[in-house]
């Protein structure tokens, strides 16, 4: 059976973004062993805006290596996009209507686990539908005071069970979590 | 040297209290020795508002011994309340002005530790005027989607330096952090 994780850095104060968006004090250290994280999912769920953002993103000619690697694994995934338009493209598979039936079938089909990539609205919905398995958060050591909330308008509160912490180096501590 | 400590329960999203001021989710477990923490200070920091709500607390008469014995701990340091209002009180000293330089005197008394109790704008002075020494915030495992922000209107992002994770058996992660 396949897993739904969402992977997702925050503040301590509880902020993916800043004020105007920003994303500067977001770490990616080794340690972190985030291609070990890419070589366990298979498939990417995205929201459509986030897919129009980042499904064609190329890292320019001269970026390190491992940059153009990152990108190759990310779009080697089988691709899914939950969206209200009913859209076709050669790159990934949308999906408008039905969102829990729809991500049950995906879940059995086996193999490795699933990027829950976001927007905002879509880990809501995931959140509402209890589709999510596994909460992956990683808290920067940082405050921000304002910004984007971790989960926006949730219509009952998110009972989660901790089942690991990482703690990184660059001060990062990952708490995983999977639903209560 | 005294160290100003700031002591907080906050949810994975990073609210101190619910929409309608709920703590009910805040877990008071016996490994997170907090009665430890207690033994380390000699001092409370009030804001004014938080000093009037809990100063005089008394638990009933039937309350767990543990209970009682908590109140007799917290009634037995010394507490400065920072206020505006020039109150003279036989339980507290008031300081309504000169923060900085106050509590820099303080801090040089020697002894026991400072625990900053709050509220909200009184912590937000504190960041401000980088007096605080350690931050010790507890991430329970909960989100509740909207409530009191951990820090309000920070007017500048606040940089912190990992030193210490706690994992305790209810889920909460308490997070140790010294100024960056």
């Amino acid at each position: 059976m396949k897993k739904v994780i969402l992977d997702l850095a925050t503040t301590l104060d509880g902020f993916i973004e800043g004020p105007h968006g920003e994303i500067d004090w977001c770490i990616m250290d080794d340690d972190m062993d985030f291609d070990g994280f890419l070589l366990g999912i298979d498939t990417i769920f995205y929201g459509r805006v986030s897919y129009d953002a980042w499904e064609n993103y190329q890292p320019e000619e001269h970026a390190h290596p491992e940059e153009q690697e990152f990108w190759k694994k990310i779009h080697s995934k089988n691709k899914l996009v939950f969206s209200s338009e009913k859209r076709v493209d050669e790159r990934a598979t949308f999906i408008h209507s039905d969102i829990a039936e729809k991500v049950a079938e995906i879940k059995k089909q086996g193999g490795k686990d699933i990027w829950l990539y976001g927007g905002a609205g879509l880990i809501r919905t995931f959140i509402q539908h209890n589709l999510i398995d596994v909460y992956r958060i990683s808290v920067h050591p940082i405050a921000l005071g304002s910004g984007k909330p971790l989960f926006e308008d949730l219509k009952e509160r998110l009972n989660l069970k901790l089942i690991k912490t990482n703690v990184f180096k660059s001060g990062v501590v990952q708490l995983i979590y999977t639903p209560e």
